[in-house]
């Protein structure tokens, strides 16, 4: 166990995200937003058979968070400071230790190495680390979650 | 971009699994089984208000993927040889040329840093990347899957 606890990972992307879509645009519709997942060459054929799936989890590095913003531990949702504390991980804010990004996308097309795909909040050159389909294992039954969280959907 | 193609990412766990279950019990009755998550004690107050969440994504590192198996990018499902062959991010599969696994718990209790939850395919002591808390975003209106998805939940 000792010496996991030292253990270092590296990672490399297995491609990128290719989107015109700004920061902004992101804020204000991304369930419409349709990007480019650019996989390297030599990936291509590990795509194989995806088209059969509807939605993927795209696993994608966020760049753009630095070092200090990965040393934060608890954070006012939205920015708001009337609201209380909670920690990193009760929150899918990207500034997490490990700053991982995991989205649910909807796949609408494959060309070879370029997946077409909605709903990914993922800046352009942004780093892909992996996909997975989607399937209903990953629907719990029932689903619990803060009445804020509700509150801010409706 | 140039500079991302070569972008090494380096990780470190911030904790790690804890669990009775062999491999043998996650074949048979993975969704039964419950496992601790042992956040290093730094991170413990990064999970404040993680219990209003039902379920979670956790992602791990699989650190029992060895370097050649992440090298694959064919397979065939369920290793039977009879079914054609599927690019490896067409599957869930654990060796992804970058092996993070990714799996919905439902989470049973918080005591400080250690989460108890349920359906967690993580065998004892492996590194814990991230957690995020699960919402209905997750959940798309409908999804596709491969007739052969269904036929082995059957």
């Amino acid at each position: 166990m000792k010496h996991l606890r030292r253990l270092r990972i590296t990672l490399r992307p297995i491609g990128f995200v290719r989107t015109k879509a700004t920061e902004q645009d992101f804020r204000k519709h991304r369930q419409n937003i349709v990007s480019e997942i650019v996989l390297n060459d030599e990936y291509a054929k590990g795509l194989k058979g995806i088209e059969e799936y509807s939605h993927l989890f795209v696993l994608f590095w966020l760049h753009k968070v630095g070092k200090s913003e990965r040393k934060q531990i608890l954070t006012h949702p939205k920015h708001r400071e009337d609201l209380p504390e909670l920690g990193i991980f009760s929150t899918r804010q990207r500034n997490h230790p490990n700053p991982i990004g995991l989205t649910v996308v909807r796949l609408l097309e494959r060309r070879w190495n370029i997946l077409k795909v909605k709903n990914l909040d993922a800046l352009d050159e942004t780093p892909v680390l992996d996909i997975k389909p989607y399937n209903q294992r990953d629907i719990p039954e029932t689903i619990r979650v803060p009445k804020r969280w509700k509150q801010t959907q409706s």
